[in-house]
């Protein structure tokens, strides 16, 4: 029961709180420059959701060969396997355009999809709505015959995959925007106007941003092909004061940092900074690792070996790594021209799903610990969450089984009450200090598990409660 | 000789000339509003060469059905043909755009289209740069990925086939442009929007007019597809200023009517009013006749039957009507998809060719009569044309043989050194005063040609010089 | 009325020839030996009927450039046009049998085609059912997957044309098939042993010609593709033995004389020797002359030019040599790849039945005379016709027409009642002997007709009637 | 040292072994009938293999939906997928033929394929040369047109196959082929004549297995299709008489059962009885079990999902039970119509060699045990091998892993001498008579092997070491 003083209290601390969110609501109109926008605090949910899964789909998923960099490769780079490739196959006067007939998509299923990737355990699905080739993967007015409805798959994409993503998942919707076009010809000719003139911004890539985001509410817009020129050529911080003050996103959208040369890893939403950027150390702000299970390619490549694939220990790995550090982890699977999630693909996302299913516990909502890894002990990371009744749960995240026995770990400081389990398996791991040390240190017992009764098969998580607070 | 008071005389009359040219010259500089564009007299070479040659390519001409309005048909007029054809040819999500890919071209050789359009007599030629499907036989900066570079031919159309008939003709080369598309989704926008808005027009059709007109410098811009708006959404007069005042073609281009709903008929450059404008009396400015050899296409038809073209007797007769009202005639041959003028109307082009090197006397550079058919005899029309020596020829353009024996024309009077002459037939055509008659009207005697000394098999020409010319 | 005498005689002779036609009919039962073969009669219909027209439809209509023979051009005699054409314009594996799915067809209405072929005047139609590319136009069961009911138009081709000229015309249908095929490798096989082994004979080849002969009932069999081997390999005595004999046609089909090298204008049906076959004088054996309107090929060439196409003049001049001379011929066109008789052709064809239709009485039907043209005047050719009334019509063929006056023809004996007119005019042409000659000659009086009066536009016919007849 | 008498008593048997093994030769000639084809000993190299690689591969790759009979299900059974993908995505009158062109195996690197082969283990390898469908994947001389070299692939894939398979491999190269076709008119005329012809047999489908026989040199031959007529109609007898006494494979070549209806399980080379034949118990004759990864298809399923693939534990289980009752296992995967193995494919295989790396001991040149299975204990499996050094290994294949502690063996029984271990793990498995039994039974003391130090995560192998040997 409370005492009427701090009823009263409690009176004026939820007025002045009030107010001050008021007046917060009301300061929050978010100004086109980068100390405004860089201001707006990230809507919880993204770091909450920690998996992410990203899907690079397009006219490049015809050759697939390569990268969805294959024009690139092919025009610019003067690439010998794309040449070869394009000479043993094709007639010679092929123009990449021509392939975009053979983009059918005709298995895509929306649903089939959404399947996939809510039993992977992510938690939001950011899709390419056009990558650097400038085919929108939605009926843009701004792409007049270079879209997916009026060549191709003859279907809005974007607004397919976004109903079923909502409709049968309980993930967010949203999408990638590459800024720039390698060979739209607005867009050479601001370049070779040294980005004095703004052509291609104004007829084409930001009307097609404001139009996906009024069409389909994006809650991720992550965008990229920004770093030939300055966020001012873009007009990037116009359009993120829009997107944070007035678009019919602005309370839950996230956003990446890719708005501009310079602007990655220091201005935006989020920072991704470099692709697959996996620091190994805490960030000092949210960050995101965006990686891809085919290690070569983000575009379906159809000559992609099993060896070229991540196993799922290198993806639990990554994973781990990610997570311990304050990051996200974003990952990436190309799925075909006639629209499937290859088999190896829904196999690794399914096993995700399984270990998450395990070890969830340890990764959703959790927050980074004191430490990021062990100290002394190799390929353990630790994650922390606080739970409803207090304290602060540890989880360490071994990535290597540790053999039946003693196993050091220096980082944790034990407790009176300190208890450890391992997710899920049934009996209690005994504990105790660690002889010869200080203060920190923690020497599980590891019993000797049968193969049949080990929890997963990759990444076992220590689950450690009541341990001692450190600094 | 001339006499002294004559020099003076007409030193003075230089003189004054000369200033008031000049005067004029700086005048000249045309206001962007009909008063002043209508003002600005029609480059000469237009009237002087009577015949054109009209080219309608696109992809329109893959699937060669019905007319180039296909896509219309099909989509919009639910045309049960356009239907059943798409039904039973293509699979179900076929889009218009698909056909791009088809629009090979791979036989078109300028040079030889050259030939064909130089042997016919043609002065000038006019094609298709953008028909109302969108699609731009150029590389256009505004029209990414659906242009004839970047989709089906791989190749500068435009650019070619105006390199050709500079190279290989005298002929002058103009474009065709539609000022709509029928499905760009900026135009239907702006449509929707009862034309308030024109994104379509400053990001799309005026970019692209002012593009062709600064690479191509065509010396005709036939405007067309401008009927659903006013000028003042199509920004026409701000245009044709330019084009008038500051376009590299300043000097000699020539422009048609067709700006905006309105003014077909009643400003711009010469009046075409509707397609095959034939109104068979004189006009008060000048205009054009645009038709097709093909009587039901403009576009390439693949199911054309020979009942379906024009006879020579039916081209010429058109021909000689128009001429002899003061109009040019713009003769339209559709190409195929691989870019061949197929031998039907290569053959109709080298026939009036033909046609013309006996008969071309009576058509270039002539001026109408003052009577433009005869006022008796039926199938005869008159041209007239001042020859150097002074005086005025006349020229009876007769579409039916009239059988040996007296043939008499009620329009013009004879003179007492009246001299009649057959166009391609050496002896001289005697003829004598119509008995009965006040003043007007000769009587030819028809001499009895064998059928192998007949100068052509279409409309003969009698040439009467020295008439009494009447009011 | 007849006396008894006669009236027994009368008896005696029908029963006679009664016993004698039945002992024929026993004894006409061929041997396959060409002894045999080649004392079969041929039935009538064919002499009378004069005109054919020939159909090269297949494979090749798909490239359609140089000729039919594409396929052997760009693989065995390593044609620099079709190599470049293909390098430019196929990807590098492309085989010939990948154009099979574009013959599409789609626009192929064979009651068109039996129209445009009716109004030529021609009494028979002759289509490629098979050519030397070994692709079958009707559904055979020894070609399968390669054929056009399996690949391509999906369609029953000789099946479906031969319905409608039956059911739309009453011309005969007949059809052309190639014993050899270029590139069949059980034919390459037998050909590498010397053709001492016969297995592409009997899988193949033979087969198909049964198959033919019992589905579609052809009456003109026009066998091609025989001369690198000698009949013996092909069998042909055998199957021309058995379709003679017993085949559904044994009573009216004609046959060629292309069955096995040496046999060209020596055994079979009628000759036609070389193609364009045109000897310019009487020849033993009925014969054929099969030529072409596109000058440069059989099959459909897309590359054509006016110039390529024989004139109506010429058509006309060839048709006339060859029936003065005892020859049929079969006029050739291509159709296109998706199923047209292209304009140009039509109005060959056509313009051809509108000069039959005024001349057509000098054609059908005729014999040759005892002079084929005139022994004086050059470009007269002669038939002869003997009317119901008794006596001999001849027909002097002019092709080029005489200036108005006297016009000697050497040939013609006049008589007494001899009366000349020209066919297609009204009035007689007056005739009178030449002088200065024995017995032989004749002078018409051409008169001054009138341009629009003339019956046709190229090869006048003077009918000749009550000559003095001559050895 | 040998003693004289044993000097000349082994001349003698040298003699004598010469003499039978002569006379043995000559007399097995085999006649053409089943009794004398029975009796040809399987040739030694296939029992030991155990394990094989099945490939389907053909045009029924390209649409690559339901299984390799979609043409069959499709066009006789009306399979609503079949149809309603048809006409979702191709014109109406698309043919199954229409396929071919897509078949571009542009991907097939045949070494690479023999590096997976090779790395699963396998020690033969069975490639369709022909299914159902007729299509030949070499350029056989009785399939003109319809076959990989003429149409498609443009290349001869059952030779470039062969070729990588006998230079980077060790393994045995095989043929599957379907003796009827579908669709084959030819066939469809004899099937028609009740089977009383046989024009099918030979012209296409012996000529075409003697083809490839003598050309690829195959050691096995897959026969299929068979089943609607006996072997009476293939003439199966005759060719395996010739397989067996004149070929060139004649010494190494084994075949399987499918050689006429009534044939399978009961008469040719070893039997396959039905698809998947898994009896679970020793058979008489050898036998191979032919399966699939992907469960309902032979065919590459482009739809096909993770959960329709067997998961390694499946392989696993199916390739031990097959092995412990006797058979050989034939494990199928289908290559899409580019010509890849995909990755999860991969997988599997690579996997397989894995296991086979630590166990393959107890499965190459195995011979079944007394026992196929344990009496008592479920899902364990039973092989036997002699070791050089005499006596009789057992091989227990135990496909769930026992806790640690007793896990009773009730087949065994243990000797004095009896050694126990654990394939892949180095310490010794200690056991001990069963207590309560007579003689049989043995119990393993399963160790508490730590994860990291398990051999393998499926069917671990104990091996046993002179035990009692039973009836």
């Amino acid at each position: 029961m409370a005492d009427n003083n701090t009823m009263v209290s409690r009176f004026f601390l939820v007025a002045i709180w009030t107010i001050l969110m008021v007046t917060c609501v009301v300061a929050t109109r978010y100004e086109p420059n980068w100390e405004s926008i860089d201001k707006r605090p990230l809507p919880s949910w993204y770091d909450e959701s920690k998996i992410g899964i990203f899907i690079h789909w397009g006219v490049f998923s015809v050759p697939s060969l390569i990268s969805e960099w294959f024009w690139y490769d092919w025009k610019t780079q003067n690439s010998s396997k794309a040449q070869k490739f394009m000479k043993d196959n094709y007639k010679p006067d092929w123009t990449y355009q021509d392939f975009a007939d053979q983009f059918t998509a005709e298995l895509f299923n929306p649903d089939e999809w959404a399947d996939i990737f809510g039993a992977s355990g992510a938690r939001y699905v950011v899709l390419t709505s056009k990558h650097h080739e400038g085919f929108t993967n939605w009926p843009s007015k701004y792409s007049f015959s270079w879209n997916s409805m009026d060549v191709g798959p003859n279907r809005d994409l974007v607004g397919s995959l976004a109903d079923s993503i909502r409709k049968k998942t309980s993930m967010r919707f949203g999408l990638y925007h590459s800024l720039f076009e390698w060979y739209n010809p607005l867009y050479l000719q601001d370049k070779a106007n040294k980005f004095q003139t703004q052509d291609f911004v104004k007829f084409k890539t930001l009307p097609e941003l404001y139009e996906i985001v009024n069409t389909y509410k994006p809650e991720v817009i992550w965008s990229d092909g920004d770093w030939e020129a300055k966020d001012v050529y873009w007009n990037s911080t116009d359009f993120l004061a829009w997107l944070y003050n007035d678009s019919p996103v602005k309370d839950t959208v996230v956003t990446n940092d890719r708005w501009g040369s310079g602007c990655a890893c220091h201005h935006g939403g989020y920072y991704t900074c470099s692709d697959r950027y996996n620091p190994g150390k805490l960030q000092n702000r949210k960050w995101e690792n965006c990686m891809t299970i085919d290690k070569a390619s983000w575009g379906y490549r159809r000559d992609a070996k099993i060896s070229d694939m991540l196993t799922m220990e290198e993806l639990i790995t990554t994973l781990v790594e990610t997570v311990s550090c304050g990051g996200n982890i974003l990952i990436n699977v190309g799925p075909t021209h006639d629209g499937r999630i290859v088999p190896v693909f829904e196999e690794r996302l399914r096993s995700l799903g399984q270990w998450l299913d395990v070890n969830g516990e340890a990764i959703y909502s959790s927050k980074p610990w004191t430490f990021q890894n062990d100290t002394e002990t190799p390929a353990v990371w630790y994650t922390a969450k606080k739970p409803a009744a207090g304290g602060m749960n540890v989880y360490a995240l071994v990535l290597k089984w540790p053999s039946p026995g003693d196993f050091y770990l220096a980082s944790p400081t034990i407790g009176t009450n300190t208890k450890v389990t391992l997710l899920g398996y049934d009996d209690p791991i005994a504990c105790r200090k660690a002889p010869g040390t200080k203060n920190n240190g923690i020497i599980l017992t590891i019993p000797a598990i049968p193969f049949n009764k080990m929890p997963c098969d990759y990444a076992w998580v220590f689950k450690m409660e009541n341990l001692v607070s450190r600094k």
